[in-house]
């Protein structure tokens, strides 16, 4: 509802306006530049694009980090500065994009979204990439520590990541981004657990509609990984020479990493559609249990009830009324009648 | 069923046949014409079709605007006048066709749809578009006003509209399109999430019948974005010369916001899916609960009435009558029996 | 079943044998003959296939219209004269056909199939076409009066038609097929829109049937539209000489119905389905409001009931029973308790 | 299940190794052999396979029929003589095969499977085949009567089998295999349709048992059909020489009956399938009816009982007792009421 | 779930490192050489893979296995003697893969499922596969015995697979595999059948506990099976020189195999789908048979119990209770209601 909201809010605006859309989540932008090659690793916060553009050299691969999408004016300074093309500056900005890649002359950028837990319920971001020839773009709405343990390996110089190039840096970006997804898919797992042990254990209605948020959740990270695959497939089959041969089958690694994300997220749909069918199953059994009781009780005392109003008649002649063992023989045929049915009910296996 | 009826009632004419098919929206047709260049902008309204085609020249764009498709002649002037294929001609004038864009030596026909609400009901109109090598044409049923910002751009030559070819032209018309199906959506939506309060908070019976009408808009709406995807996925696959190189990229952006108009839609139609489970087990739940109240009544109350129907039995031996404390006696029995039910029902949870 | 009846009595015949397989609809077979070109126009009924032979050829195109198909010698015939293949023969007079194309060097050829109403339900009929270089064949099992309106364009000489080779006459059979497609899609939309007003109204038993019916009924249509939608599309990209390319645009067009007849079963077959769960969901309302009824009834009076056996009860020591009030004192009672029980039941939206 | 046995039991065996799978039909055995070609028709029963090498010859077509696959050496001595390759051995005697179709370089080898009834239930057999240059092997488990019909039109030398090669031999027995489904599937329909009425007329119980074995049985048979599509379409589009050019079109006619099988399974399926929702949706109504009448008997009555309980109590003051036409106005107020209720009921629709 | 838990764990690891994932189900890894050609084998347990290196040469096949993955010097001891990729090690180590195939310069890398029964619940192992030009490696978790059969036939000197290359022992092992699995699904089918039968006879509530546990088993079954038919499809297409000629037709056979797999998988999936409905309705029967009860009880002794109520008035003024054959009267007035409805309820065909 939200991306629609946004989007329709935008009509009528020309394409390839800069407008931001979506939630200020950083007070002010912050452009953070890590600059390495084999033998040295300098890092340095910037305020002007300018300063960053003058730091990129062909010796070296930098990696611009731009956290805080809302100052649309640094945005359009890099896409004039590095020749990124207007509708592109538009997606970065307008932060409900799905997962895409599109390939330019000179650059390969990505949409991507991370997902991550805020008050018990998943949100998603927009992480953007700018990959170049020796430097790496990277768009976040928040600076997240999801990059931190890169930025550790890429500091202690001891790594892979140190001796190669630009790609293999947008590569480890986006396994960052994946390998993301895996701790969101094991809280989500926790409580498709927790709902499958409170079905058994106690049956609420409310389970209900945990099952649908479930459900819906499972859709909406669906809707993202499903388009992430393509993004990945299409960077593995692209003939772009900014992916180098090397570099091509860890792109096949993080791909197989999407589909096993893929293949959980459809385990879990399998399942909690299957907690759906218990849940109503168990609804429909207790209803026979309710009904199975009610029918029991009924039927014994309906017709022993029929017997003690049948001596309630007020008829002069009554012959059994005079009979010194009519009352107590009355108690005897009820308990017998009471005896029969209770045994034909157990026939039955109503009982 | 409106389509069909129209269908057939043309079953029997030869193909060709330029028959105005759908319902008449405007007194009289209209013909507005936007010239322009990255220079000047020139804006006219002409009465016959010559008019407009002495106007076509190569050093500027010209934009020619039909609003009402009645008057049959008229295009079947703009067919002769602009040797237009007489199967254009007629599915121009036959307003309920679908989406599609055929390709001819000279110029690319589109097919598009536009939504808007009316009386509370989505109602759909058709678009076409012609894309000359200098000149594009545009056949509405209204003269809507979905098209206004875009004029409002080429008048104050700010925009980069102007100093592009008539292909930019088409691409901003399909993007205006585009965008409008957003604020379509952003009302339906709205709609969709009344409906679903009103499910939780007060499940009435016409919510059923709102939930299908939601689910059949939801239908036809798909119905008319799936082929517009074919038909943007064709244009950005197109050899046609009229489509340049710098304008594929902007049908590529077209071609993504098409894509999330469909995910909406289907987002929405799994919405809808689950509330009609929502509403059917919220049924079912409402039918257990009732359920329970009778059987608790009944399974308490029946056994009591046989007791007093026992004493009230016209026997003249029961020796119980005779009993001082009998009277209290048995409703010492009945409060017991009542407490030990009602703990039992507690114990099921039934209670 | 009664194709599947046919086929299995023409199981161990050799193939290629030609074999009328259906009802026969026609007492003696005819042969209708129009030749046509640019100038003249002329109409010939003949009795044996050597003097249609003699007619054909290379100025003008003739259009051999063969109504009735139980006489295999005349088929046989045609196919020795014209040296069309034995196993084209064999599924001409075998009417249960799917819709398929096949092509040869001389000629195309093609099954398709017509629908009409009798009695109320809907019977389809196949015709058969052969596409030759100055001749097209056409075989019906009755003479019908689809291509009636084709024959008055012809005789009038004012239209397309007359300017064009065989492949255009050809498309124009097809489309008048494909057209008369949506006049039966108007009736049973019409059908579909009394069924759901019904079930609205007056949603009685046999409702069910006539929504499995209607249900069937399109997933037959169904299931010979979306073969002709393969054979058209065949048709399209077909290499054949036989088919020109001013015709090609023609039959792109045709291709548009089809898939509009295809959208329109869909449709149908949605409202369809939406209306098969309405109507359950009525049914499964309808019995929790009889269900209501009851335990309201019951649940106001068995307690009542109870309390006025108490005071039926024989017991000597009742001090109740000598109170002067007691029996208005137990009315007011009982009062009360009915009054509370309808608050609940009001409370509880049961009421 | 029983092939996953037989398979299971396979497991750990060396690939290739000629087993015989499945159960023995024949006690022996039998190799018989028709050679043709236009002139003349020669039959033999052999007794070893060296007999029938030596009767392939390049200027007949030489027909190999063996029934009963249990005795392996002789399989293994045809691989040996005609150069066949372990694998197909192993299929041929492995009776548990899918449809499938392997191109060798001298040889192609195709697998089906032929159905017939056996106790009312539908069994199938697998039929092996070889095509050779001038020869045709056909493996069956028993010596079936199906190919009797070719065996007579080759006999006979009138039809057009004897002039061709071999290769319009093999298709001649798929396709009398295939024109053999149509046997079944009438069958089959024929029992649908009595399921069909039972339903209508009489829906007791094992119904559902009914509509589940058939379901079972059209997937069973659906199992089966789907890759003989695959098989034929293999064989229409293989490159391998030993398929001639005339036999091709032979090959698009089988493989149209293929398609139509499938059809007529899939209507089937959907009958089937419209059958379990009209059983279940006739469970609901015929609940519904008994629920009805339950709550209108309850619903007059328990009023009325209760009216009569009032006057049952033995207050000492109770005015209404002693009115002469106190019991008679009583009768009249529980006529009324039950006239009101039954009115109320019919305005409902209940009653 | 646990694999979800593992690759979270993992989450911010460099990628290609060698991380053991899963249960050490072995105390020490151990490294069994079997080295084979036409004339002889030789086998023997070495401790470090230098010692395995040396033994690799051109004229004989080493198959190298490594039980127990949890050393992970080991393992990347094996990466630097072979130069085998970090990420093939990671995969290896990491014992939750889907089954793949990856394709290198020197060698081809599998990963299949191995499933085995543990506590009467499918659990599944890793087992990965490099093919090498003279060597192939395997790893397992465990050191099973479903190669045992292999090494036999190895040792024997007698078979196939002496006389082949290394590419020829690799399709062994994942023929061995696969044969595997129908011991498994033959398990599988015991259980389905034994609830199946469970089903009819003894229909109780924890049945469906355990068709749920079916269905799940079958999912996650298929979701290993339908990646290795991928694996094993592109072993067949595979361009790459290690794959000689002789062995793709084992290839082709071994896809068969995987194929009948899936087909048994699906069929018992439908049959499980279908006892889910049985069940249910089964459930609905029962309730409908109660319901009915209830009903005939409840109407007939409803009219009954007021008509004996009517008689326990007390009115002063009751003219049948002083006539002589009032009492009797009345009670052959309530044994012919009784009758009436007995018989009213047959024809309704609810008795």
């Amino acid at each position: 509802m939200k991306i629609i909201r946004q989007y329709s809010e935008k009509a009528g605006l020309p394409p390839g306006k800069v407008v931001f859309v979506g939630e200020q989540k950083l007070r002010e932008s912050k452009i953070h530049i890590i600059q390495y090659n084999k033998t040295h690793v300098t890092e340095s916060d910037v305020q002007t694009i300018d300063e960053a553009q003058s730091l990129v050299n062909k010796s070296s691969v930098t990696w611009i980090d731009i956290a805080g999408l809302h100052q649309v004016r640094l945005i359009e300074d890099i896409g004039k500065a590095f020749q990124i093309h207007p509708l592109v500056l538009e997606d970065i900005v307008h932060t409900s994009q799905r997962p895409k890649l599109e390939e330019f002359d000179d650059y390969i950028f990505f949409v991507l979204r991370m997902f991550y837990f805020h008050d018990k319920k998943i949100v998603d971001e927009q992480i953007s990439i700018i990959l170049g020839e020796n430097h790496v773009f990277t768009f976040q709405e928040r600076s997240g520590d999801i990059f931190d343990p890169m930025r550790e390996r890429i500091r202690s110089k001891k790594f892979r990541i140190t001796k190669q190039n630009s790609d293999y840096l947008a590569y480890s970006l986006i396994d960052a981004i994946v390998d993301n997804y895996f701790v969101i898919l094991e809280t989500l797992g926790e409580r498709v657990e927790s709902v499958e042990n409170d079905l058994l254990l106690n049956p609420s209605t409310n389970i209900l509609q945990e099952i649908h948020t479930l459900k819906r959740e499972m859709i909406s990270l669906r809707r993202s990984v499903w388009p992430l695959r393509e993004v990945i497939n299409k960077l593995d089959r692209t003939e772009s020479a900014l992916i180098k041969k090397p570099t091509r089958i860890y792109v096949r690694d993080v791909y197989d990493h999407t589909i096993q994300v893929i293949d959980a997220i459809e385990n879990y749909r399998d399942i909690v559609s299957g907690m759906l069918d218990t849940y109503l199953s168990s609804l429909s059994n207790h209803m026979n249990e309710v009904m199975k009781t009610l029918t029991i009780i009924a039927t014994i005392f309906i017709p022993l009830t029929f017997i003690v109003g049948v001596y309630g008649m007020n008829f002069e002649y009554m012959p059994e009324l005079k009979w010194h063992w009519g009352y107590w023989g009355i108690w005897l045929i009820m308990v017998i009648i009471a005896i029969v049915m209770v045994f034909y009910f157990r026939k039955k296996k109503w009982l």
